[in-house]
């Protein structure tokens, strides 16, 4: 990993999202305007058709490079298989380029899984963590957001990888995120201990004996609320409860619309609601947010929406800046070697 | 049970709710205003305090009769300990009301977990069930409900159990809610069905061998959506998924409070936005539900929230009605032997 005083470099998996690479390259663009010191984007994808989105922009700047891949991984396409044989895809070459210390990040709105494979299985893993865990932010009623974690990296995790995905989030909150004392909540059905699974209270049992600020169970009700900052659970429950937060915005736009046509009243009152409703929603629109780190990845790698923005791919890398600047990666190998030593010296 | 052609009585545990017996006593009066039919409502619990109530309406009618119960199951008892020793609370003796015959259907908005075991224990199981099912309604984009089942009357069901749950609801909508097909999906982190646990994959070997109409595997984005009816996991999941989506209505009225905070402006939008919002979204309000059926007793159990509003209980009494006319305990019973015989002799 590079030092974080000098120039950062991300790569860009230019061919990831859905419109891509015309949303990646606009993106790239909006991010070194704003991006409050230098960085260097590495558009990894089909050379030409990388130039032609360039062009439009009549961008003739020094901090973006073109790194040629002559495939591409789609929504469709098995994971682990894609990354085995689309050896030359954007997403491969550009994971091989954090490998090799060529670029500081992996920044991609492709195939969640493939990046999760291509994260884990060529950047690799920090020393220690069996399993990384992919942190995503829902908006709570506090002016904040509440991270689950894991919200998808893996199923069927045991309780000693909860400990993992909460001590993981918990340095991401505290360094990156200036959040002074993460908590974290464990997802049950009730608030009482006794409350919930073998697995839930096992991992109760653990997560009393680390140094994390462990509020107890939480509920289903309690990631809206913001009654703490990380909800854990297994990337199951984690998966399904992200999906279904995120779709509200969609549902909330189509019974809106449905009530509009009930009447030329009710379409005048939601034509006057609809600005108000999205600025006070602004914090639930993931291309507000940009994506989510995949923590415990011996680099940093953030994974976005397929559907996201320009702006949505702005704000991923400079996500990924964020991190880079707070060296992420040396404080969660800090978190990781501290909570072993303490587990067996205890 | 009795006959679907005799007057219905519904034993309401007067004492449940959070602003019990007030909201109960004015809930049960909207009921027999608003039945389609003539039905007869036994209020049990404290007879000083309901009588008191009943003088405010200044009622003298014939539909209502008080059953007095000294004792009050709080919503911090334990559910098995408290069935056990307060032999003498409305629940207990409303339960017993319905075992006995003397009464159709039992409704509270007491102790979620109370209500399920004293229906489980007192009323108990359809002959065939192993395990009760909660399915709860959670509006759609496609102008109906997707209802979750388990939505937490057990954790840590097997994939046999998921199957009863299907079958279970599934004829639930048939027969009470006039769905003509309803369609399952199993809850999953993908579509596609090499995705999941373990767990979802003997669940999928297992509907497939049904007369379901299963549809496949869903994502939590598909409950809001509607993708389809019935969407099928285990009740761990099933009660954080559906405390999440409730929790959406608290999550909305404080974002738009402080976005209104923000600017005069800003007030006058969100005050002219504030009853189109609640128009177009008047099916995600629990009030205008009503309750959850517990399915798969040998009774009508329906389970309200704690914090009820009269006409909560009201919906809740009317369907309970609903499911008495549409005999579906019978129903069920059929579906479960049918679900059997094509078992064994597959």
């Amino acid at each position: 990993m590079s030092e974080s005083n000098s120039v950062m470099k991300i790569a860009l998996d230019a061919m990831g999202g859905d419109f891509a690479p015309h949303t990646e390259v606009e993106g790239a663009l909006q991010a070194l305007n704003e991006s409050p010191e230098k960085i260097r984007i590495i558009l990894v994808g089909d050379e030409k058709k990388i130039e032609q989105e360039l062009k439009k922009h009549s961008y003739n700047g020094n901090e973006i490079e073109i790194v040629h891949a002559s495939e591409v991984i789609t929504m469709h396409d098995s994971p682990n298989k894609a990354i085995r044989e689309k050896k030359d895809s954007s997403l491969v070459v550009a994971a091989n380029l954090v490998k090799e210390g060529k670029a500081d990040a992996l920044v991609s709105a492709g195939n969640t899984g493939a990046v999760g494979v291509a994260s884990i299985f060529i950047i690799g893993r920090i020393k220690g963590v069996s399993r990384p865990t992919i942190a995503a932010p829902i908006p709570n009623e506090r002016h904040s957001f509440t991270y689950i974690s894991d919200a998808g990296a893996f199923v069927d995790s045991k309780p000693h990888h909860l400990v993992e995905f909460a001590t993981l989030t918990s340095t991401y909150l505290k360094e990156v995120l200036d959040f002074p004392n993460p908590s974290v909540g464990l997802l049950n059905v009730g608030e009482e201990e006794s409350k919930g699974l073998k697995f839930t209270k096992e991992t109760t049992e653990l997560l009393k004996k680390t140094d994390l600020n462990f509020y107890g169970n939480i509920e289903g009700r309690d990631i809206f609320k913001g009654t703490v900052d990380i909800a854990l659970c297994d990337g199951f429950v984690g998966n399904l409860l992200l999906k279904q937060a995120e779709s509200m915005i969609s549902f909330l736009r189509t019974k809106f619309k449905q009530f509009a046509e009930t009447s030329l009243w009710a379409k005048l009152q939601i034509g006057l609601a609809k600005s108000a409703v999205k600025k006070a929603l602004y914090d639930a629109d993931v291309n507000n947010i940009g994506g989510t780190p995949l923590l415990g990845i011996n680099g940093i790698t953030i994974i976005g929406h397929g559907s996201s923005s320009p702006k949505g791919i702005k704000n991923m890398i400079l996500q990924a800046f964020r991190a880079y600047k707070a060296n992420l990666v040396i404080k969660l190998k800090e978190a990781i070697e501290d909570e072993h030593q303490r587990t067996q010296s205890s």
